[in-house]
């Protein structure tokens, strides 16, 4: 039996909209009454979580949507996961939800299992971690570890903070407050805090009005596809990009103290990177001395056919650090070298400390990503869509351009030629019951959750049929 | 009957220390195991939440603590409380922990009425809120807040960004990336993200090492005690900083968009801010067109006597953004002037968008502070533990001084004449079975939960009297 028949016996067949438009009439009128306490202006629809089961996400008005996007690619296993309803009802989340504790001074008896289940998924290389709340926090975290590794390898590990630095710290200058830089990607998403919010660079809505830390975009290669027709262009793409990350590097006026990177640019338009592209960051900032941090927020957790995207490159020697969000649920950095925990107590440290409610169900995530393999069923059914999807892109060339993700599980996307046709093309297919995301100004992207099976692609497959046929040019 | 008595019958009648040394073997040995995975160097202890119970901590050996401090000041009703573990297992609870949703993209049917529990408990003269994920995430969600307001009031609310706005920003160059400063005070603490930590200024460890924000610190005043006494001097006090920060607005070399200030600077010693300072702050921020931040991470939900400390000063106008985390386990900022909800959706945007699992337990906390009538019971309890801690000072002048918090609950502090003989009164309070925590160089801060009573004000005066008496000079 599949894991999706397994989890969800009773999951819907197939999509169900019985509204003539989306959101309908009980989501209007709820986002409505909602949006005078929160600001519901970029909803959808009003979701009824208790209805919505496996792959199927349920409106408020009964409609229910196969759901290829997944709470931006958060939804690990699918709605109403009977093993996370169990965890989520064991003693262990009860007394996490009630007694929350500041985890680094008053840990909890059973802390040291429920983060061991995290580290039992780390990604290669990796055999320890860092907690945090969300993708923003993680990547924040991380650019702490790194600086304060960076300039322990100036000062000494043990070597104990200048006068000078203890009195101008408090005044926000140099040298207690360092001017150093964390090298990123144009297209880059790390979040939308300051420090995140400087390094990423995706749209400019995401970051008007707000102060920024001057610190440097390289340029994240953008490849012909398919890849394998276009080897010798996208390797000479591949150089271009990696010599501006060197001349950044070199002669960026604040030190380049780490390079954040994602895999797969996801919100950015689903550009991937090659193994040659990942490795040569690795021999670059093993040269120049500068932390290398994988932004995994949005590619981990099996979606791309590996437990972590970037083991795809199997990169040599492992990155420094990995950051994970969104599908894990908890949130956090993964790191192996010792040198990161900072030679003081309380220099990577709040109150909160991570949230171990999240910590809990992420470790039930990995038990059952582990368990049903489910790892090995994206591959497959990945490999099946996108095998599906160059059809369709063979059969409209004028409106299915540069389909990308294969042999990456699910995590496929394609452009249109204009943001109005993929907007269209979205309404379209909500309409024909099948909850689609967009990224950057033209894509779609695919985000299931990993119990997405054959028979729920060839559900989307068919409905894409069709509103690739019904789109105007 | 009592809340405390009603929530918790079988709550121990006195604290149990049975180690010869706190942390005992078992805790020792747990947090050698503990640290294999996580940076277990700040821990007390290695604690037992299923055993701890009300006012009371149990410890891997099995010491119950009488708990002063609560995990930073951050348990509101006390352990295992049946109220929060009802929450916890009801079906929206379940729901939002396994079907956790992208809350601006998909909102959940009962998002409304868990918000709007939350805003019953908003503080006078704020009727809105936003979410997020813990007291440093609300601090800077705050800022941007206040740099969109702040940018929207020069540029007009519904004015579209420049061409020069959209390629700078890109470049985290202004005018895109304005050069914007948020002035907060010496020896506050708003977090320690990359721009909350630029706002921070208590220690320099929570700073050193990462790149800052060049921001003003202008000072906090810093009265003599007890208030009554010294009327005169603390009013000269107030205006000597007021003028300090009038002077930074008027000639630091960035634009001073927001102002942020605790009512009661916490972490950084327990500094009290008078009515009249924090009136004359919102008249300042109103004279020079600044956003006027309250930063009630630490003071909110009760604890002084008040829902919200800064409610003792009845500012008027109102401030425009206050922030909350730690008692209310869910965190985000309110505000009532619907121009700081941004011209446009996906500015003040993230995948989570807050954490609905903390929310249910804001709100759970919010109706049982209400129902019992904790807030007035804490000024009752407050008052009393003052009344005997003033005896205690004027018993030992030499070794108790600076008592603060007359009428804020029991929000109480005081000063020890140095740092080594603070740590040896807290851990000899320790040993005597109260887990007490300090702030600052040489304070004690007593941080109880809302259900504390005077049978454990006694005790804990008990333990005092005797440590204070033990303490050497």
């Amino acid at each position: 039996m599949s894991a999706c028949s397994e989890y969800y016996p009773t999951e819907p067949s197939s999509p169900v909209v019985t509204t003539a438009s989306v959101p309908g009439p009980q989501s209007v009128q709820g986002l409505e009454t909602l949006g005078q306490v929160f600001d519901a202006r970029p909803a959808y629809f009003l979701a009824d979580y208790e209805k919505s089961l496996g792959n199927y996400i349920v409106d408020a008005d009964g409609n229910a949507f196969l759901d290829v996007y997944a709470q931006i690619a958060s939804i690990a296993l699918g709605y109403n996961n009977p093993k996370l309803i169990e965890a989520a009802k064991s003693p262990e989340m009860i007394r996490a939800l009630v007694d929350r504790p500041a985890l680094g001074n008053f840990p909890s008896k059973d802390l040291a299992p429920i983060l061991q289940k995290i580290l039992d998924f780390a990604p290669k290389g990796q055999d320890k971690v860092w907690s945090g709340l969300s993708g923003a926090d993680a990547n924040e975290l991380a650019f702490k570890a790194a600086f304060m590794y960076y300039r322990a390898k100036q000062r000494g590990y043990n070597a104990a903070f200048s006068a000078e630095e203890n009195t101008t710290v408090m005044q926000n200058a140099q040298p207690g407050s360092p001017q150093l830089a964390v090298l990123s990607f144009k297209k880059a998403f790390h979040g939308r805090l300051f420090a995140s919010g400087s390094s990423t660079c995706s749209k400019p809505i995401h970051k008007l009005d707000f102060p920024a830390f001057e610190w440097p975009h390289a340029e994240y290669p953008y490849y012909a596809f398919p890849l394998a027709e276009n080897e010798a262009a996208n390797r000479a793409e591949d150089d271009r990009c990696l010599k501006i990350v060197e001349d950044l590097i070199t002669s960026w006026p604040t030190p380049v103290a780490a390079l954040i990177v994602e895999p797969i640019q996801s919100e950015g338009g689903d550009n991937h990177a090659s193994t040659y592209f990942l490795q040569k960051l690795r021999d670059l900032t093993l040269k120049h001395g500068v932390v290398y941090i994988i932004d995994e927020v949005q590619t981990g957790v099996g979606a791309t056919g590996k437990a972590w995207c970037h083991e795809w490159a199997d990169i040599q020697p492992p990155v420094d650090l990995v950051t994970f969000s969104k599908k894990f649920q908890s949130a956090g950095y993964f790191f192996h070298d010792p040198l990161f925990v900072p030679n003081q107590p309380y220099r990577q440290f709040n109150t909160w400390c991570g949230e171990p409610a999240r910590m809990i169900i992420a470790g039930a995530i990995a038990q059952e990503v582990t368990d049903k393999n489910l790892i090995q069923q994206v591959s497959r059914v990945g490999d099946y869509l996108f095998g599906k999807l160059e059809q369709l892109q063979s059969q409209n060339p004028d409106k299915f351009q540069r389909l990308r993700g294969q042999h990456r599980g699910t995590f496929i996307a394609w452009d249109l030629p204009s943001s109005a046709q993929r907007d269209a093309l979205l309404k379209s297919l909500k309409q024909k019951g099948c909850n689609v995301g967009g990224c950057a100004e033209k894509s779609v992207r695919l985000r299931p959750t990993l119990t997405f099976e054959e028979k729920h692609a060839d559900i989307l497959l068919e409905a894409l049929t069709q509103a690739v046929a019904e789109l105007e040019n």
